[in-house]
């Protein structure tokens, strides 16, 4: 299926059990009608004190976030204060506009509601517009290979990225790595053995690999606290470059792995207890 | 909750399991954007020989199906004329139109099919207004007792109707029955002894009744077969009119009160075998 198809209809059932949030939500996406926006459902944002809040929907090319407030949002002036508190939290800690949708009232009342909300998106795709900052919504050609080839360059400021292993493979005619329980987490670069084409996960049974908010750092932490140790030097003592690949799921299910850049391993930071630190050193990588 | 609102979120919720379906139908709703146009999921039509077909979507004020194709439909020849059959077969049996939206391909293509059946909606609402054919979906205040009150007569044709047995009672000032096991179903009008107020269901524990499909003929059949004779022979030996409120709960759940008109007791047709048969008289009653 149709990429951004598949995405739709899957995010409209993920959020099908809240009635008056699918309501909304599939309104925002059709009478705004325009397929180069993506629209993002339970969105984590952080607050203060290490808590973190779920938005409804959220707008990544807009920074802007949508709470559908039902009935039990306007029960006290409690609950009203802790949203409002909750709101401006999210807003300083996300640097992002948060938009309320009031549900209370009939059908129309909503559906006029929904449209005030619409006019704002509206408004500010133009502006990006009008500035030349508007990057629209990927589809199943920009994660093609041949699409990345035909680039000559991958830049991370871009975000690109492709769906599988094969494919990063086949992007730099390396050879790919037999797959089984302990597959491969990287092949040196056919034409430049001083640089592995690597793809990290968040997590997985092996691995906790976490990437900072800037993307400048990665940590690679073996779980394995017997290999830990024997991993850590095996790297440390042979350490070559990385193009990194960082695979990441969406709440939807959708496995991508993303274009970093090129990281060098800090061999001061580097131990056992903080795992392999990788510093990015390039945002961009010929092809 | 409004009653519109909480239908149509009832409707999204139902067919969320179709992904599909879903972004169609959401799709419909939202970009149609006709708060007087009622939509119907899951409509029960009658085919050949005694079986059936349940469509996607009915337009019951259009006479107007949609059903949405998912791949599997076209999947071979057999599966597309088995399918074309079917389609006329609803046609023919219902006398209504069969829109088909074939899902294959991407979002674009998906959104203009969705957009080419949305005109044709319109075109067919614009029509019936010009014909002063179009009557509004109901809403919560074609329910209440006062807009009946007002109108001061029920015209089956209108296709009047009350949420609670409760609202009957108050319709016409007469005294409200008590709750419990075995609520009566009905009363006699305060006004004229020879006219009961019956509520009957199409079928719970006690009966099975059922209503023709041109509303002239109602079969009331008690299901306790050692009650069924005794029953007959009590309403038979003083059958009085009814003015027949039949509840109806639809596909999501609502329950209505719709009045069908004046019913009076056909002895000749009435037996133990057959039940107690019911022909209307009056279409019409005055509050």
């Amino acid at each position: 299926m149709d990429y951004r198809l598949d995405y739709i209809t899957k995010l409209f059932q993920k959020i099908s059990k809240k009635r008056l949030e699918t309501y909304v939500i599939t309104r925002i996406w059709h009478i705004l009608n325009d397929e180069n926006i993506k629209i993002v459902p339970q969105q984590y944002v952080k607050r203060e004190d290490g808590k973190y809040a779920l938005t409804d929907l959220y707008l990544p090319q807009l920074g802007l976030h949508i709470e559908v407030n039902e009935d039990a949002h306007y029960l006290c002036d409690d609950k009203i204060n802790q949203d409002l508190k909750r709101k401006k939290e999210v807003e300083i800690n996300s640097k992002h506009e948060v938009i309320e949708i009031d549900c209370r009232g009939t059908l129309s009342e909503l559906n006029s509601r929904i449209n005030i909300c619409i006019q704002i998106i509206i408004r500010k795709i133009e502006q990006q517009k009008q500035n030349n900052l508007f990057h629209p919504w990927e589809t199943d050609l920009s994660f093609t290979v041949a699409y990345h080839k035909n680039k000559t360059v991958l830049d991370a400021s871009e975000n690109p990225c492709l769906r599988t292993v094969d494919d990063i493979c086949e992007l730099f005619e390396a050879t790919v790595p037999k797959r089984g329980f302990l597959r491969k987490g990287g092949v040196l670069h056919p034409e430049n053995n001083t640089l592995l084409l690597w793809w990290p996960s968040y997590g997985n049974n092996h691995f906790s690999n976490t990437i900072s908010e800037d993307e400048n750092e990665i940590v690679e932490f073996s779980n394995n606290e017997a290999k830990r140790s024997e991993h850590i030097i095996a790297v440390s003592a042979h350490p070559i470059k990385r193009a990194t690949f960082f695979r990441d799921t969406d709440a939807l299910g959708f496995t991508f792995y993303r274009f970093k850049g090129v990281y060098e391993l800090n061999l001061e930071r580097t131990s056992i207890q903080n795992g392999l630190i990788w510093k990015r050193i390039e945002k961009t990588l010929a092809i």
